[in-house]
């Protein structure tokens, strides 16, 4: 009998918890919805502000300005983390052509990849060889490269679903192309902007060379989808055609930067670290407003609408503005190693960092222990539309604090609209829309709450109050 | 023994069903993302013809298009249905401004709601009264309306996930508010535009005056939020402030035109009928890319693509461009009545009417029995993140075509950018993804594969056999 009175007990406590997480939920996105200040933040960051590649004028910009505000919030503690980051810089704008015969021209929108080397000050023309891909381009040997364009054209795949997927499948073009074609004698590599829509705009990006000598690195453009296009058919018709291409990008001495942080100390166990965060650099050619803008002012957010939702943390909650995402991830690693110099322990981290789209819910990172426990919440976010929890990656910057017993999480919103923007000088704040950041920011901060109050590592945890 | 043998073949078969539904459905997915013809088809209807109002040359020249174009994709049958639809015309822009004192005036943006009278050749000034619905109005009564303009000023309610819910939560400010105010001796209505952004577009819509008589027909229009915002606040400052606008618009006699219809005869059961549609006509602000010109290219695409993936329907499968949606529904009731006529049976109907935004699932109006069957293929639709599977209303076209036995069903894509463009002159092309329109007819195309292959009605037909 005793047993059977409590058993009720728990199971009325369970049900009252379940409604109670019903209600804070809800006020969570209400607060988002109406009362949200994200969005205000992307437009000062996109549009007062700007593009934000690390280690430029607008990136330091950045820092103070989300210091600034997180200073606003009331948090219990707010600073920088310095941070030495790569300086590389565009320079003038490209410009390149493709040449039919000597004084007949079309002109193509090119942009250099980011790292990338300038061309001569003349700027480089030759004959161009288009490739599907590395495995192609060695097949071809030296022979079919030496003192060629490389054109890498192999487009991203239209029939997968997650669009990162199909970026997944095609980045190694971009990133690596230029070192193998460098190693075969080519003299500049063109890639095919890793954009699933037939644009105008060309897509930066990351590269490398790896540990090429000095004379094998070679410029590396990424032209526009319609350009490739173009290229390819002009190819076709005259493989003789030339390409010519002009750049003036360099890389500088690493300079000081810094990731912003704020936080919220747990009032149980201030021990147990949540981390919530974006990049707060992005590329220079559009505003950054989608990469990753808008993860950035989504998990300031995230430590506003928890407060704003009255709830006091049981664990410390840190919302973390990554420096250097795009090219080179030194504040994701110097946050972990600082972390670890510290002996802190970071039960959570959450990044988003794919778009300020309508959110579908999370990927994420754990043992079977906890994302069973995570599953079981899904009825929470039903009503919110949140459907899609699988296991996956989480973030870049995130990926660092990955440890056996932790959990790592990747906000997952709608991919079919990012690669249109990503990297691009369309990659601006007018193309985010409010409703749909605030949903991200409010689905975030409903996943923090449920962490802060459940914990991590469920089973063990009961198991440890048995022995 | 006997038994078991029986009932490893019906696994097996059953097993073997699945793995052809999941490779069709990936063929129709495949097909529609590579070679769909839903945005071209777009293209065209938005920007070669642009807004196609009832009884306009526009909506005359998309039903040549569209009937052109389905002639071309080698169906059994097409044709046009005759239906006599109203005519609305909007004349001259509209013109309105606040007036804080005479001569000092503030211009807003308006625009008429559809099926509104004029303003007199010389427009009309008055003071304003702001309320938030038609409740309030009738509290206030005569005294306080009489020979003002009643401004409805009820904003949506950001809150709801679902933005067709805010939206039902508001419209009928817009739809009766004239009526409501012109019996208590209003001069004209102003509505706040049925939109959840702050923006600078009116929304237009379709309106009432029930049986009013014709001196208490007042004229009605929709106030962009910006200005309405402007406007309440102008207001609570100096509640004399006058406000004037002028507009020319003027309901004409009906006049004759046009659903355009489609069809694969089933090999089958040619008797059972299955519709997949949207309305051809929109208002006449924007082109109607997403209001419904998505709706209909995605409809039109379905029948292709049923084709291109080699399926050979046993039923019958129609596609309806529906006319007159927007202010009148006479496509709709007319092609019910037709079918009614001709003692033809609707097994199945599909509306694609929200936007050509991200697919998330489909409404169903429909019993259990049918509701369970097709909650029992959502597994097929898990890989393209198609999730939502709700009982709920159809399409305002399709919905006559009800009956106690059939399936109607809507077409349910990402809500949150909907209202954004709605009945404004930013419903346009450039604000419809190709993927996302493309994803939607799969998904559409789907759907209507399985209800071909599997039928309605799954328990009663096994019933039937066991009897």
């Amino acid at each position: 009998m005793k047993i059977k009175i409590l058993s009720i007990i728990v199971l009325f406590t369970m049900l009252l918890h379940a409604q109670d997480d019903k209600e804070t939920i809800k006020k969570i996105y209400d607060s988002s919805l109406t009362n949200g200040m994200s969005y205000e933040w992307l437009e000062h960051l996109s549009n007062d502000i700007g593009g934000r590649l690390s280690g430029s004028l607008n990136a330091e910009r950045a820092v103070a300005y989300t210091k600034e505000e997180l200073e606003k919030l009331g948090l219990d503690k707010v600073w920088l983390q310095p941070v030495m980051v790569p300086r590389w810089i565009r320079g003038n704008p490209e410009f390149a052509y493709i040449e039919t015969k000597p004084g007949e021209t079309v002109g193509v929108n090119i942009c250099a990849l980011g790292g990338s080397v300038a061309t001569s000050s003349l700027g480089v023309k030759a004959k161009v060889i288009e490739v599907k891909g590395i495995e192609e381009l060695r097949e071809l040997g030296r022979t079919a490269v030496e003192g060629k364009i490389v054109f890498f054209n192999r487009p991203m795949d239209e029939t997968l679903i997650q669009t990162f997927n199909a970026y997944g499948g095609c980045v190694d073009q971009r990133y690596s192309g230029a070192m193998e074609a460098g190693k075969l004698g080519a003299v500049g590599t063109l890639v095919r902007s890793m954009n699933l829509r037939l644009d105008d705009y060309p897509h930066t990006g990351s590269m490398t060379y790896g540990n090429l000598p000095n004379e094998q690195r070679i410029p590396s453009a990424a032209i526009s989808t319609n350009h490739a296009e173009l290229l390819s058919t002009m190819l076709k018709l005259d493989k003789d055609i030339k390409f010519y291409f002009k750049q003036n990008c360099k890389q500088l001495k690493d300079v000081k930067s810094y990731n912003v942080i704020g936080e919220i100390t747990g009032r149980e166990f201030p021990n147990e670290i949540m981390v919530v965060g974006g990049h707060l650099d992005s590329w220079d050619l559009g505003d950054g407003a989608h990469d990753d803008g808008a993860g950035c002012v989504q998990s300031m957010d995230v430590l506003r609408l928890i407060k704003l939702s009255g709830i006091k943390p049981k664990r410390t909650l840190r919302v973390v503005l990554f420096m250097n995402e795009e090219n080179g991830l030194r504040g994701g690693k110097k946050y972990a190693a600082e972390a670890n110099r510290k002996g802190e322990k970071h039960i959570f981290a959450l990044e988003s960092d794919a778009g300020g789209f309508t959110p579908r819910g999370f990927s994420f990172d754990c043992d079977a222990n906890n994302f069973n426990q995570i599953l079981s919440w899904k009825p929470l976010f039903a009503p919110y539309l949140i459907h899609y929890f699988k296991k996956g990656g989480s973030g870049a910057d995130v990926g660092p604090l990955k440890t056996d017993n932790n959990v790592l999480s990747g906000l997952r919103p709608d991919s079919q609209r990012y690669f249109d923007h990503h990297h691009a000088a369309n990659d601006t704040f007018e193309h985010v829309n409010k409703r749909e950041l605030e949903l991200g920011a409010a689905t975030m901060t409903a996943l923090v709450f449920l962490i802060d109050k459940y914990g991590i590592n469920p089973i063990k945890n009961h198991q440890k109050i048995k022995d």
